[in-house]
């Protein structure tokens, strides 16, 4: 990006103090700014890095009264905060302009439907019957199976695996090397020691506006659908076995791991490396707590849960407490029983 | 698959009660069954089911005496569950025809020998001295490394990485972007604070009958083979670190790390997201519950592990109940205190 | 590798007791020594191994009496343990003669700088704007993005994902299957109970002499850049969030999570399957024992911090110790309490 103050003011509908000539390319931090990128200040207590800071441009309030001299040339708005995050959108808009057709050498199936302006990367590999949609990019070193059906306006990285019969909707973003409809750990323990491996027939169902992470994998069902519903966020390195249904708009952080059969309500946060075992139920709206470990179906909706077996948060923090306690009562209590 | 309920019953030697000449289209549970599909009633605790279900056919046993009508086409069996799960093999043994030759463009080493009816995928490379069993399948975008040797009747799926002198046996399969004999974490430190790297020459040997999943990885030993034994079954996300020797017959869950030069017994389960420490060994037929951390060699087989540090399971959860216990507890020691 | 026992003392300046035309094909550790092979003798309580193994050469010390005959032949040396660690280094030199060349089918854009003696793998792709360093390996299956800066002597092994803009110093190594600059989990809760995904425009950093393992993420920046500092090792299946700041020679073991905008001193040692929270500050030589979750600023340097929340691990081993005395001691207050 190269553009002068005065350009970025005019995009944003600010008004500019100092030399709006100077070129412009890259963001910072207010406590950051470096020679050449721009930078905003929305919360007051960072106004003191405004008259250090190397930036060569800030945002500020219209209403914020300056204490001393800035060196930088400074855009004044009505919310400093909103108008970085439209530049930030705009430039993202700008730098991102959608490659499209299909780069050689790859693997188109005669029989695959490849939608308006879509986007296929070179050594990619699309099998035969599957459709994608209008305005999606399959970056380079894609695999996508048989019967696989992806919407638009999607983004599939380099490296991700689509097994076959797996179905993605509109608006998906999947990450680097994640694996989608890879089998379900599903292996029946035999009298004689030995494992027998049970066929994983079902699918994968990702609904609209998910997100999913660098090196997640989301196993297919063993029969009828692993689902991940509409506007679900998902981390790198996560693990959604076979049958798990993520409910809408909720967000899992890396390393978590969710085990078969086990539905998560709708709207719930999930931090990182916690565990859920299999075939429960997580209310709505449940907040896990990073490395809880959650045993039991969770009934009421809203509860904030820490620890492993995880339980309501604040009791788990009380026990925590107690515990670092242990030391001190267990001296008296020995002293008493003398 | 499209079949008639009269060629499934026929398949599975079961005698018709209603229209046998509906076609079957795909496998529900009896909970989820929808029009169109077949599925199968095992255990008396689903039996309402059986009378509202929307399956066209339903796999039931010759002794089940009717409460209701029903509306799907039934298939009376001596044993329904292993009726439907003979169903489900031969369903999955027609639908996988595997592909056999070799794609274009890949790379195979002329030094390379591939067995009869193998397959090798697109954009796939085989490098020197490798060899590869009769009817293995190395899909699309795998990288096998100077003389890997990978036996018979194996599935190696998109993304793949074998890094050089490892050895597969008979039968196994590994999923998307799981990556074998890549180095060991060995790093010596040094006086000055910074590590020097241990040079990783071992290889990965994994024997007959093994499964492995997604995004796992299985490090090459610094000196000798990490070794997993026939049968093991391990799941997505795994690490397994230089050195180390799987049992025969022992499962691991997602998410799973077991360090350096650790000898896990046979006949193991060990659940998701468990560490074991490095340089121990665990006796057979041991059972690590969830997100436990084994920190010391087990020596007596059998037994069930659970906390960090792991111990006897059924202790961890007395502790677990008392330290629920803890406030009430110590309310009442601090009143006979005062 | 084939050389004679002879040989091999000239290269480690040793002196030959036995048969010194005997040539050798690998190496062991002396309790596992089999034919063919060489192992050493470093330490003593090793000793009786000597006597039995099947190794057909050992390097032991010019100080040991040998109290029984020894079948195999031996190399006499100041320090066994350093000529061996030589030893290895040379036999990796040797058989690590680096391909350099670009092979065919791989896309690199006119607009890229490769370096002398570089390597470009099949099936790799580097964009536009691309600098790659004198006798760096980008092995087969690598996706390079636009603009990414790679320096000399480093090894991308198969299947690695570089997104656009990052930059790689010198004598860096990354295992398979690991995705570096992928999109920071940056998603704004909205009023509605949808997210609203943040641009992720920075980038990663890696600094000299790193090494990462397989499978691991290393997200991009928000703004700014996620940083990996001089000599730093990470294993396999690791996350690095976005923001990140990772000091010089810190070691992080498998599985372990670093939160986003955490800082972790140089000189740490964090063990496998860790957790660290975000927007923290870890100082300089902490050590963190394995599944340990950190949650707060690590002020004081030095410490070995254990447990979740982390604190230092003498007081969580003894609170552990007491917690595992907490049934005798209820026993014991309850018998009080009546």
């Amino acid at each position: 990006m190269k553009f002068t103050v005065n350009q970025i003011a005019e995009l944003i509908q600010g008004t500019v103090n100092g030399d709006g000539d100077q070129l412009i390319s890259g963001f910072d931090k207010i406590e950051e700014g470096k020679k050449g990128n721009i930078t905003f200040l929305a919360n007051p207590k960072y106004e003191a890095y405004l008259y250090d800071t190397e930036a060569s441009s800030v945002i500020i309030s219209n209403q914020l009264i300056l204490k001393k001299p800035v060196r930088a040339a400074l855009i004044r708005v009505e919310d400093p905060y909103i108008a970085f995050t439209i530049l930030l959108q705009k430039y993202q808009e700008f730098m991102s302009i959608k490659p499209t057709g299909i780069q050689q050498p790859c693997f188109v199936d005669e029989s695959a439907k490849i939608g308006e302006s879509a986007f296929i990367g070179r050594f990619s590999t699309i099998e035969s019957q599957v459709q994608i949609g209008n305005n999606t990019q399959i970056y380079d070193r894609v695999s996508i199976g048989k019967n696989v059906k992806i919407g638009s306006n999607c983004a599939i990285y380099p490296g991700v695996v689509i097994y076959s019969d797996c179905i993605i909707g509109n608006n998906v973003v999947i990450h680097g090397n994640s694996v989608i409809g890879s089998d379900g750990f599903g292996h029946a323990p035999q009298a004689d020691g030995t494992f027998k491996s049970i066929p994983q027939l079902g699918n994968v169902i990702i609904e609209d506006h998910v997100s999913i992470g660098s090196n997640t994998t989301i196993d297919r069902a063993t029969m009828g659908s692993t689902i991940i519903r509409t506007g679900v966020k998902i981390d790198n390195l996560v693990q959604i076995a076979h049958n798990v249904e993520i409910g809408q708009h909720t967000a899992i952080a890396a390393q978590t791991g969710i085990s078969g059969s086990t539905k998560v309500g709708e709207n719930c946060l999930i931090a990182g490396q916690v565990g859920v075992a299999g075939h429960i139920t997580i209310a709505p709206r449940t907040i896990v707590t990073g490395q809880s470990g959650v045993t039991k179906t969770v009934k009421v909706p809203g509860q904030t849960l820490g620890g492993t077996p995880a339980s309501n948060n604040v009791d788990f923090l009380k026990r925590n407490a107690l515990i670092r306690q242990l030391p001190e009562i267990f001296e008296k209590f020995n002293q008493i029983n003398k």
